[in-house]
């Protein structure tokens, strides 16, 4: 009998790290129980809360738990691998490097562009102010570097889809839901990857009791 | 012939990013080109500074260049995997999912103690201003997460080294380099780490031509 799957995940679907574990479990076509974690009301803090780190999202297999986001990716990976399940990460070890390297840029840089245009602005109500000059510098850098590895007319990073996608789509969705200027083709990239089921079904999750906290 | 290797590092080899790709490299005993980066002076913006994010360090082997250290790592991983090299990542499936969440964790969070014991305070020169409220709540949760994964006596994360152990170490360096207090079995676990080879090599880079930028 499998081990049971259960994501912990930020109880109003902002996280964008929550996100990418809620469409790599999708991906995989794996049952899972979703538990929504309130933030907000410090759930993450309670004794019941079993990740290590404390904080969200977290995965439980069995008794064991991971936090981290793209540990998380790399344990669905390993624990339900291709080709019997859908790959999270490309096959070719140079492709798979620059997968990991833009899931570990867009978790570590960029931050004023970040904090300008929250994952709230994507999700919940779009932002009108305009972008600081620290923005746009990073915009600046955003869009250098997915011009790298996006051409006009393409619709993944490479032959196949991989989560790097979902994870930069939300960064490029930061500008493009918000009327910000982009790249016509990196806007239709974002757009394609919003459309995939699995992404469908994280953007319908219910977020009308939303609290900012 | 083999394709050459380059370590893109920083000039003064206080980032604790390229030192992960420094013990990298020299675990897995491959020959590789040390080259400094100045970011005090902008080379990392140079034309030709070819990391895709403008980011250091960055790793060039043959004529593919990859940043983000645990990008790196991984690429050194499935580039040169083991058995025939040593291995970076534990063999087991758990394992090797608790090591990426621990690299992961103090790669994005922990910021004010990261912030008030930089590595500057463990590579050059010590500090010893008190700890905020917010470093010492950081510290509470370091250690809870700390002593959940390693018991008195126990010298590595796993039953054999991993890339993990040096990290790790390094945040728990941050503390104990400084005079802050630490249970003892933490300090031990930080100070055996400090003595391996690959780690005392990089310990032993110059930084006495260190400008604060």
């Amino acid at each position: 009998m499998p081990q049971p799957l259960t994501l912990f995940s930020d109880a109003f679907s902002i996280s964008p790290y929550a996100m990418s574990c809620f469409v790599a479990l999708e991906e995989k076509g794996l049952a899972y129980q979703l538990v929504k974690v309130g933030l907000h009301a410090g759930e993450h803090k309670l004794p019941s809360y079993k990740a290590r780190t404390g904080r969200v999202p977290a995965l439980q297999h069995g008794d064991f738990v991971l936090a981290e986001s793209s540990a998380i990716a790399e344990y669905l990976e390993d624990a339900f691998p291709g080709p019997s399940h859908p790959r999270l990460f490309p096959e070719a070890v140079r492709e798979r490097a620059i997968a990991r390297e833009v899931m570990a840029w867009i978790r570590s840089d960029l931050m004023p562009l970040r904090e300008e245009r929250p994952t709230t602005s994507v999700f919940i109500q779009s932002v009108s102010r305009p972008l600081s000059e620290h923005a746009r510098h990073c915009v600046r850098r955003l869009v250098a570097a997915c011009e790298a590895l996006i051409k006009p007319g393409q619709p993944t990073l490479f032959a196949h889809w991989c989560l790097a996608d979902t994870d930069l789509a939300l960064m490029l969705q930061r500008l493009a839901s918000n009327g910000d200027e982009l790249p016509r083709h990196l806007a239709d990239y974002a757009a394609a990857q919003w459309k995939r089921p699995s992404v469908a079904r994280w953007l319908a999750q219910p977020r009308s009791d939303y609290t900012p906290y």
